[in-house]
């Protein structure tokens, strides 16, 4: 393991709404390194963005927007067919009124993160890729894009000139070109605590993964997608956290490599 | 009438959400010089924001956030009591939503006024001004905030070292101090055109009015208040503009004389 | 013309939401003979649902719940992916929520139609027809589903024993089956007043219409769908009406031949 | 004890909404006799409804509708001004809503109880009292009214004619009069386990309850209301029904002795 190998951990935090809570958002930012904070569509009332960055400023944890379709009831995860032009208004109004909480709470908005139905379908349809990147591209400051590598949302950030980081997944099987397999198909989510842990160090060193048919793939990736919704899944993300530092591998925010700011 | 006699008109725009509209936005920006852009919570999609601050950049309109309870069915005008910390948050995302779809649209927010209820309330109350103040110190670029004189929104944003812009009202009775008379006093809604139209040019050069008790009373103000929500409100607005240019009053955005924007 | 001939027509009704309006309802409830009440998804909340319903009562207008996908900002027109269980949920929700109100205000619902997106996919998907119709069938009183003659809908409503109302358009153009023309083509929507109000008597008596491709076609038809969201479109259905009542069919509610309510 | 002594234990449920729980529902169906269901406008979606209005059926759990302010984001804590005519509406309309969903679940809908500040304004104040049993009046079935003995909510009911329910707290200092201790006194929530089962008990026997000032009280009250919001609020409420069973009285729903439904 090469002294300089460095990993970012995102997770999903603020995904609460009024009375309601999802995951210990407390104790996730206490391993994750980037935090995707949900801006009141799917999730995430402001007082509840407030508290968040608060804590993450606290705790050195980057800010990032966490962007969705209009769907409290559906938690943003049922694809819904918004015209363009609606979305990416939709979408600016999202990460600016998160960005203007988050600044206020001390943790500016680094980056942009799409959720749920939102985040699937942009990574595989051009057009609402497109849309995607356009809403941060109307945004003051240069935000990066995180998404799967190769993914269209890459694409057309790339072609919109902002910073894109590609991301990766430690449950999740790989294809022999590095994509995910689709959850649908068999064997697509790994469940196994050990395979997941092994996963999370050689993703975050270049080490190639075993893909679902069996043949070695590299993915290069600068941010691994933990999860925090059960305390099994916490627990999970604590012990990659632990074992990427005990591979040598320095666990910090990727946005400390940019220099845009938006708020 | 001093040559150098300058007036800001405002109005609230973009007061539609989804399918409805309320006002004809197009026609009052052809009349107003500031444009109160609901922000979300008592109305406004935030494509219907961007296509208001795009009409209001072609034609130097200065858009103001005009912020409210989350309130859509009672479009802002019920009181609701939402703890502070809450509130604060509330607003500041409003701030930022619509500051980041207005910079987008070429119009950066200049300055902040309350809706409805809340506008009402932080009038009379030092807390909820407070709060409402707090909110807009949170937002960078030091935003005006418009109230009436004398109020304790006004005192509010004093204190926080927020800029303050006094607004007149066109169709209300004031009272021997220079505050309005309630709605519930008989007598205080001024429904005659002509009353109305030559109560503007007063205001505008610092002319006495007539107060509710027949007494002269001097109103000092840089936005009057004006409305588009019917043809005859609409009408009134633009005999009121027309009013002040006979009489050599400029009719110019507030924040001409202001530095600052958001977004 | 059979002296017997009679047709039921409808439009949507009550589709405001709080400061909102959407179409003259009250001269709507003067033309036609049934209203498709909006229930609170994509418009109408539950004092506009109140006012339509009592007013419905005055004139003897049958009221139906007008179903739809939770998207107020969309008005349930964009296609939203909700899984079955729930949107069977949602529906029985919304006409029971309707059903109280109208039932109170003396109108008890007697049909269901669904509203935008919806109404168009259940129309095609067998699946989505399903549950459509399982929503209606789970409220007691065996409403009846206004849906097109031929649709999925009415086969599913047939299917669960529930009565069907055929529904004809009077601004669309048929195909040689008697199927609308998808609106995407050319020539889908009749603008012509006189074309227009000769189809609403050709299908409110049996006679056939000329197709799409020019053969005739007959369509067997209960009901008529009217507009009310323009002043023309209001003064088409005034002048429809004119001509079905010229031409002595008799212009009643259809649910006067059905014996069922809900409520 | 007399034989004859029985008294219903009633909780708040379904209050999810979308992804989000709140108490967990199936515990709680196995200690309360009576479940007040949240309508949609502080909490509850409708498939969240449904299956909560499956269990009780399963468990014999009779199931009211828990009405509120809409305000989703305060969980209908917060007080909302809003007009008479347009409460009754909204009351209705959650009613009726519940009442579909939960009649095609089998549990038609036999009580209402309001939730949140609407419950505390509607004991106190006698305007929004009749506005709340207006709107339960306005529901087929003459649903019976739960609230505090000697509230202005069941004047109210009783002047209505609809059945009255008197509901006693195990948690909370009565005064001397039998009415409850404001919470801002200090004092006025007993935190104590073994004095709040000791209460249950009296309280379900028509025992004298040591009151805030050291006299004693007696409450006559047909139903206890427990929480289930935590796990220590359930196990209490688990403690207080066994105590009553082994004190001989029986546990059974206050509305096997009503003869009304709605649905």
């Amino acid at each position: 393991v090469s002294p300089v190998a460095a990993i970012d951990l995102n997770a999903d935090l603020g995904e609460g709404f009024g009375p309601w809570r999802m995951a210990d958002d407390e104790a996730l930012l206490g391993v994750v390194t980037s935090a995707n904070v949900a801006c009141g569509f799917h999730a995430g009332d402001p007082v509840t963005m407030r508290r968040v960055c608060e804590q993450a400023a606290e705790r050195g944890v980057v800010v990032g927007a966490h962007v969705a379709y209009r769907d409290l009831q559906g938690f943003g995860r049922r694809p819904l067919a918004v015209p363009s032009d609606e979305l990416v208004a939709d979408l600016t109004y999202q990460i600016g009124g998160l960005a203007a909480v988050a600044a206020a709470a001390g943790s500016p908005v680094r980056y942009v993160k799409a959720h749920g139905a939102l985040y699937n379908q942009a990574v595989a349809e051009d057009e609402l890729a497109d849309v995607l990147v356009t809403a941060v591209a109307a945004v003051a400051g240069g935000l990066a894009v995180v998404s799967l590598p190769g993914s269209a949302t890459e694409v057309a950030a790339r072609r919109h000139g902002l910073p894109t980081v590609a991301e990766g997944y430690l449950d999740r099987a790989y294809d022999r070109r590095g994509h995910l397999v689709p959850r649908s198909e068999p064997g697509s989510v790994i469940t196994d605590p050990g395979a997941i842990v092994e996963r999370a160090v050689a993703l975050a060193t270049g080490a190639p993964v075993r893909s679902h048919d069996g043949t070695e793939v590299s993915v290069q990736v600068r941010t691994l997608c933990t999860h925090g919704d059960t305390e099994a899944a916490l627990e999970l993300a604590r012990a990659a956290r632990r074992a990427l530092e005990e591979a040598g591998v320095e666990v910090r925010p990727f946005a400390a490599a940019l220099g845009a700011t938006a708020g």
